[in-house]
This record gives C-alpha cells, structure tokens and sequence, in this order.
C-alpha cells in the first residue's frame, strides 16, 4: 500500500476547509448577479454580505470596512499607490516604504514608480530596524506628499512577525499610512484593526482554508481610501469594480469564521512545529532554523540542511511523498535564492527549505517527516563521504 | 402548487453549466499552488492549462495568448493603459477612444486620465459611426502616442452586434490598438482572434455559464501587452500577478468548452428571442423594441412598454416569478436611465426592460413569460383609464 501524501506547503495554499467548501459549492447554485435587484440577485447580495461579516470579524473590523478583491496581490496593487482620497478629497502619499523581507507583490510597489519605493532594512534576526524606520520618516518631505508604509504582520517564508504595533506608532507619529500585509498571520495570530495596528490589512482566502482567487482590503475607517484599481460599476461602494466572486466570497467568509472560532479557542498551538524543529536539529546537527530568534508563527518552519541545495531537498521531499517548498510558491516556480535571507543578511545564493503545517498536522505526520528527512540527510552524508554513489 | 421561478437575466449573470460546476468541485480538491514545483502545485498547475486551452479555443487564440484576470472588469481595467509594451520596448498610447455605448468598465477608461478617453457616436440603430471614428483616428496626432480604441463585440443590454472586423480595419489603418469587449458575445457568436478582429478580446467566466470571478484577457499576440495592472509574483508570465483562481479558472475552462462545442453544432437558435418579441408586440402595441433594425444577439430583447417605467415593470416581473433586469446589473443595483439607449438618441431618463435567455430557455418559458407580461399590461392600462385602481 502507497502512503498517503503529506502536506506541509500550507503557506503556499492551504487545504480548503470542509465549511468553505459547503459555502462555495451552496453558493454555485445561487444564479442571481449580487447587483440584479430581483430575487435571486438579492440572494447573491445576501450572500456576500454574510461573508464580509465573518471576514471582518477576524479582524474585529466593521463589515463595511471590508473590500473584497480578486486576492492578495489585487489588494497590495491597490492599497500602493500614490493616489488616496479622504472622504471626496484628493490625499497624496508620495513615497513607499517597504520592509526589506516583504512579498514580492508588496515588493513590486503596485503603482508607484520605482524611485519612489524604498526597503526598510531588517535586523539579522528578520525583524523591521525600527529605528531607520524612524530615521527614513523623519527624513520624508511631506510637502510632496504623506508616508505610505508597507510592513507585514508575518513572513511567508519564515513565518516572522514583525512588531506591528510598534510600526504603527511610528507611521502614525510620522502623519502616515500604514499597510499591513496580514495574509500569512489571519487565522494564525489574533488581529484587531482597532488596536492602534495599522490603517489596512490585507487577507487572503487561500492562506486561511478558504478558496483561491479572492482576498480582502479590510480598512479602519473608509474615509481614507485608495483610488479603485479596478474601475467600472459601482461595486464595493466603488473602490473594486467587478462582478462578486460569488461562490469564493462566500468559501472565504466560511474560512474566516472556522479562523476565528479556532483562534477563540485557544489559537494555533507550536508544539507540533517545535517537534519538527528539534527533530531537524537532532537528525541533521547542521541544520540552520531561520528566524528561530524572533517571534515566529505556530505553523512555519524555515531551514537548510547545511551545504545542500534547497531545491533537491524540496525534490527528495516530493519524491518521498512530502509537499515543501523551497523559499515562497510565488514567483511561478522560481527556486532558489530567498530574498528574505539576504535581507536577513546571508548570502545572495542562500535558499531554504519551508514547511508549514495545517491546524490537523499531527504528530504522525512528524514521524513521517523526520523519517524521510533522516533517508535524505543519510544518503546526502554517504554521497559527500563518496560522491560515486551521487547515482 | 408554486410555480418555479424564470430565470431571463442571462446577460446579467448565467446559471453554471453542469460541467462546469463539476470541474470546480474537483478543483477544490487540489490543495496546491499552481506556482509550487511539487506533486500537488504541477496538478494545480495542469488544470489551469488545460482551462486555458478551452478558453483559447473560444477565440481560435494561441493558448499562451490567454491571460486570467479576476473577471472583465480587471481585463478592462488592465487593457485600458497608456502604457504598454512591444517585447522589451514601451509603447506608448495617448489617447483612448471608446463607444457610447460600451460597458462601464469601457467607459470609466481605466487607467487613461478622463481628459484622454473620447466617446464615439452611434447611429440611431445603436451601429458604431464608423466615418465618426475614421475622422477622429485621422486627427490623433501619433506623436504624442498610438490611437487605442475599445468597442465591445455586442452590448449587454440591447444585445446589438457590432461590426468588429470593419472597427478592426479601420483601427489598424490607423496604426492603433483595438481592444474588444467580447462578454456577450463569447459562446453565442462565434469569434475568431486570427480574423482580423483586434487585438485583445475581453472574456468574463459567468456570462458564458462558468463561474463569477474570473475572465480573460485573449490577445492577439503576446508580443503588445498592456503594463500588468496586478503586480507582484510573476504569474500569468508576468501579465498579472497572484495566485491563480484554480477552481474558478477550472469552470471558466469547462464553461468555454460547452459553449464552443454549442456554437460548433450550429450556434445559438434566435426562435425563443423572436416567440417573445413578437408576443410584446402583440400584448403591447406600444411597446419599444430596441435595436430591432441591427443585427442582434440571439438571446437578448430590449424593450420599454410605452410610458410605463421600467423598474416599476421589473418589479411587478420579479413579483410574478419572473427575473429580468431594467439595464444592466453591473452599476450595484442601480435601475433607471439607459447611458445605452441615450447613445442611440432616446430621452436621457429612458429605461428599458431586457430579457435575456438561456441555451435552454423554451417556448413554455416564452408562455409563461407572455402570461406574465400580459397581466403587467392590464393592470397598467386599468390603472391608467382608472388610477384610483392603482392599489
């Protein structure tokens, strides 16, 4: 009998959870466009609405604060840009400040020119240098425009998390806005939108057990908004035009509620990540655990097994039947180097290798882990000791 | 016994096939990351390439020519830039030139600042002034950039075609870039991208009978490409960032598949449309057929009951069972006045009632359709001769 597949790419995308699929699968059946003024429109409306209730929930949010978008990367598109509105009048936000460790789709700058973006350095331990992030605010000419910040609540690759508050004391004391790219902290970690935490967070379905293809803007207030990237009919009070993605609206508010009910419970306990961890350090001694200094989120594990590349350990892993990935899934299969790394200062050629455990990962699932990473950790050390047996 | 509700707003939103709702739910068991270079992203992967060559075949496109978007709103709003490339070159477009009676997605120009996006006429007939737009492509000045225009291949709410491949010519003679909104009319006429009929086509999953949320961008050729809109991994190559939508892109394929294979056996029968028309005539002589002298898609009927307003109508229609819309569904609910029918010289506060049908919409629908409608007349017209009856 073949083993069944493990899992532990969670933070790349999570499993759907059975709640979101029951949503998504109802909400197939619902024939109405969310706009139609008929019944069966009215149906699609109430639908959504119901769905932006949960998601706003998770960040203790009001529902109409919450902007659905077509995902994460839509939401960073249109939260970066220099052209703000606050209430009916024009806000420019001339220059981006991003942490150095952020996603690539915060990286990009959205609408901002390149000369415009500038990367606020991390101390070794992954961790935002809060003082050049004081010294570059003090630094801005607010003549031309306000600060926009963009800093992550955790990183994705090595589940960092940053001290959010912190940040957002400081943006605020420097008259600006903060972005706060929460996709890989919502249901993992507890978030507020009230607690002094930032003016928007970003989410996404996919990362919480809910289903591809949608994300949120959740705002603190909506006077202060983005101009709309997506523009046409007046959806999302105008800030996202488009169609409702119906059955994933509903799949994501599905998600966000099985999150929340979970974190209410007690959160999302590390016991099953710090089993991995020491079992890494004890089968391999010279392992590196990245950000094993710093806050860290329950589920992420980011490492290298020494002087092996991460990307023929991720294919050990794949052939002995354990999803990983080495660095993020983002950037369409790339593998190798992880930017988080360098910035987190080792070298530029440094890769690693991430798991990321689901709330049902096991210690089972350990097991099996520790038992395929020992068969790769084995055969690397007899092809160092004789590189004939690389075949 | 309750009669089951009719379903005429097709064109506002189309109920999901069978096979389409089939290859969401499987696609909500792949747990992968369609960018993840293990097992489970490569089978995330292979389904959103097998959905793209569907949706390629729709358009007689090149598959690699296909580009998902969060639906048409997104394609429209990425198309509708000033800045696009030619392989590694930019290419600049200074002006936006789009019909008067495009969708609002069309019409809110994108990403052109509102001074750059000009409005061209139509004949009373609701047909594109094609010597309106030749002059006005004879006086763009090129040196300030290329000519883009956008038309739409059939209008959403009269349902009237265009004559693409003479826009085609012209704005090729120009040396512009004609973007065409297809949304209508993919899977109920045929469309052939090598045909000399633009560059771009604008597909959207829900009007075709696939799921809300997503769409497409077909182009021509990927050597001109709009700058990405959604920005940060480099998905979709680059074009348009963030992990792909999997179970919505699976359906969007499985959708375009029915419909190609529907217009291969012969296309879409435009009996049931006529059956209605002609019985409006008959139970309301006074009635407004729009766009009756243009060619029309096969499904929609656009029409006004004399003074009678037309939300008024829809309401009592939504009461009888029946689901249709006064305009279109895109603008939140919004009913009234027609920017569609305004274009085509109507008073600027006439609305009218659209009926759009199904593949499977039969002649017991059209009946009960008539019956409905029949009742809406004679109550109208007893409250007219009597208004004291109007409660």
């Amino acid at each position: 009998m073949r083993a069944s597949r493990i899992y532990l790419d969670y933070n790349a995308s999570a499993p759907l959870v059975d709640e979101a699929r029951d949503a998504v699968v109802a909400a197939l059946s619902i024939v109405g466009n969310p706009s139609s003024v008929h019944q069966e429109g009215r149906a699609a409306r109430a639908l959504v609405e119901a769905a932006r209730r949960e998601v706003a929930a998770l960040a203790n949010a009001r529902p109409d604060h919450v902007f659905f978008t077509s995902g994460a990367t839509e939401a960073a598109s249109t939260l970066l840009t220099p052209f703000y509105t606050m209430g009916r009048a024009g806000l420019r936000l001339s220059q981006l400040y991003v942490g150095a460790t952020e996603h690539p789709c915060i990286l990009s700058g959205g609408q901002f020119s390149p000369d415009c973006v500038h990367t606020l350095p991390v101390h070794a331990n992954g961790l935002l240098d809060l003082t050049a992030l004081k010294a570059v605010l003090s630094a801005h000419d607010k003549s031309q425009g306000l600060p926009l910040v963009a800093v992550q609540a955790a990183n994705n690759e090595t589940g960092i998390i940053q001290p959010i508050a912190d940040v957002a004391a400081t943006v605020k004391d420097a008259g600006g806005l903060l972005v706060v790219d929460a996709v890989q902290a919502a249901g993992r970690i507890p978030l507020d939108i009230t607690n002094s935490c930032g003016d928007f967070f970003i989410f996404s379905s996919h990362k919480i057990g809910g289903p591809k293809g949608v994300g949120a803007i959740v705002a603190h207030s909506d006077l202060v908004m983005p101009r709309a990237l997506v523009r046409g009919g007046g959806q999302e009070k105008g800030h996202r035009a488009g169609t409702e993605a119906l059955p994933l609206i509903a799949g994501f508010g599905a998600a966000a509620k099985v999150a929340r009910e979970r974190l209410a419970a007690g959160g999302w306990p590390a016991d099953i990540r710090d089993m991995m961890e020491a079992g890494i350090r004890r089968i391999a001694p010279d392992a590196i655990i990245y950000g094993a200094e710093a806050p860290r989120l329950p589920n992420t594990l980011f490492f290298s097994l020494g002087e092996m590349k991460a990307e023929t350990a991720q294919i050990a892993f794949d052939l002995g039947g354990i999803a990983l990935s080495a660095g993020s899934a983002c950037s369409s299969g790339k593998v190798g180097a992880s930017h988080v790394l360098a910035a987190m200062g080792y070298a530029e050629n440094v890769g690693g290798l991430r798991v990321s455990a689901a709330p049902e990962t096991d210690a089972n699932t350990v097991d099996r882990f520790l038992d395929v990473l020992r068969a790769i950790v084995e055969r690397r050390d007899r092809t160092k000791a004789n590189p004939a047996n690389a075949a």
